[in-house]
């Protein structure tokens, strides 16, 4: 038990996308480069920063293409210390994205028609179509894939969705050559039993040093999870600063696992993550005012409150 | 991975007495008693009933003998179904508890002396000294003991604590001949390569059989930690409907893991409990409304967001 864990991982922190993406009131490109900065400086290396979206369907990104110019200012993008993907739903996106200068773009679909039909307007099929399109034009312009699969383990209106589903997703993407692809729970129902039997299908067609795991917390069960996926060898975890976020499009589904749980659980375990608690905890107090919320993280509140 | 997890588990409901004891409004005798009526609907077979406690100490248990008058006459004690264990702190405690006919007895004391002055004003080994003598009142009289450790990862006042002093207090325990042995993260510090390490050296002393885990989910860990005891073949689990709880000693501490919380593990899991999940949630709704609190489980919350 708990043997041959990963003795390093590697932490996506996806706050400022889809930690912030739901929120109604427009936080101020200013106040969301003060965030990423307070990110950088505890040492995450990979932020998504931004995506690249309609306005009218996610109002809260539409000052992507001036936060990224903002981005471009700072070192750690002029050094390439950081890595910041940049989610991209169609063409229009990817070519915002290309003009920019972005160097990684994430692309997404998921295992169930019916939930792309509400997020994309578009069958999964449909958009594969258009992202063989996007990754053409994205290799031939050297930025590199990341892949997204939403409604892994179960879609809001198909109900639990079969592995055979995911793996299947996984060999589409696969041709588009991501570097990595993150296996998403959009809507929190996954449960220990299915990520262990599910990452014993995913890993006989894909290798663990390039799965990430999307989890989120809706039912509590994110950081069980991320032990068993941890047992499992996984190495990479999407989270997000304070447990902001939850999708739009998936109803009843509250925020990613915060990035605090997965270090407090990393730290215990002596898995090297190379973020200052202390640092990650300013960057989520500091977003957390700017959105007026509490954090749902468990650990997160017992730590404030210990350091009052 | 998840193997060799055992068939079937215990719950030990610890509601009514861990999860309302630190409430500061007195729930009346009626009310506690329709709440305790709903978990035994629910299938649960033990319920911790009370305490008999100085009522100065805590207020909420000082109906505990009428309550418990009132719990004689369900059907569920006058065939035994039920187990309904009750906690006695001192001679006099168990004194009342012999007259009114309790069959079990839950006696207690901590890892660490600074806890145990502060609970019950007494060093840990004064806490033997007053135990034993109760413990031999109860062989005498056929009344079984059950037997807590609080602080057994960490206490509020001495920081963590090793896994040799939760031994050492194993090992004084099981002169007492207590029938179980619940390890208690009474603060809700330990995390899932502790509860690994510890249970190590724990089964090294005592029979996996009789080893229960109490843990609180203060910093979101307990259904990791949970699954890691599993692992360990532990079968026996103190939680409290809806997540209600908290011990008013320990600073900081939010409540008991939710009895809800490991149903959805377990039946993940296909692990046999005997509870009817609906059932158990009317009484935490009941018990919830009554303390007027929201639960901090997040399953139970989407759980009865779904429902609506």
């Amino acid at each position: 038990m708990l043997k041959n864990l990963p003795k390093k991982i590697k932490i996506v922190e996806v706050g400022p996308r889809d930690g912030l993406q739901n929120e109604k009131e427009f936080i101020s490109t200013d106040v969301k480069l003060n965030y990423i900065q307070k990110l950088i400086d505890s040492g995450l290396e990979t932020i998504e920063a931004t995506s690249f979206v309609s306005p009218r369907a996610i109002p809260q990104m539409k000052d992507s293409v001036d936060l990224f110019e903002k981005i471009k200012t700072t070192d750690s993008f002029k050094k390439s210390s950081v890595h910041f993907p940049c989610l991209v739903p169609n063409m229009k996106g990817f070519e915002t994205a290309l003009k920019l200068g972005v160097k990684e773009i994430s692309l997404f679909s998921a295992t169930s028609s019916e939930f792309t039909q509400k997020n994309i307007n578009a069958t999964v099929e449909e958009s594969f179509v258009r992202m063989e399109e996007i990754a053409k034009a994205a290799k031939e312009n050297s930025i590199r894939i990341r892949a997204y699969i939403s409604t892994a383990f179960g879609c809001p209106y198909n109900g639990e969705m079969p592995a055979s589903a995911l793996v299947d997703i996984i060999e589409r993407f696969e041709k588009l050559e991501p570097y990595e692809i993150s296996i998403g729970d959009t809507i929190g129902v996954a449960t220990p039993a299915q990520v262990d039997s599910y990452l014993k299908e995913v890993l006989k067609v894909v290798d663990k040093s390039r799965v990430a795991m999307h989890l989120h917390d809706t039912r509590g069960m994110a950081v069980a999870n991320t032990l068993v996926s941890l047992e499992h060898g996984i190495s990479i975890y999407d989270s997000s600063s304070g447990g902001l976020g939850g999708c739009p499009y998936a109803k009843g589904a509250t925020g990613n696992v915060a990035t605090e749980d997965l270090i407090y659980l990393f730290d215990s375990l002596g898995i090297e993550h190379g973020v200052d608690l202390e640092k990650l905890v300013d960057a989520s107090s500091y977003i957390l005012e700017a959105v007026k919320k509490k954090t749902p993280s468990k650990f997160l509140s017992a730590y404030l409150k210990s350091r009052k």
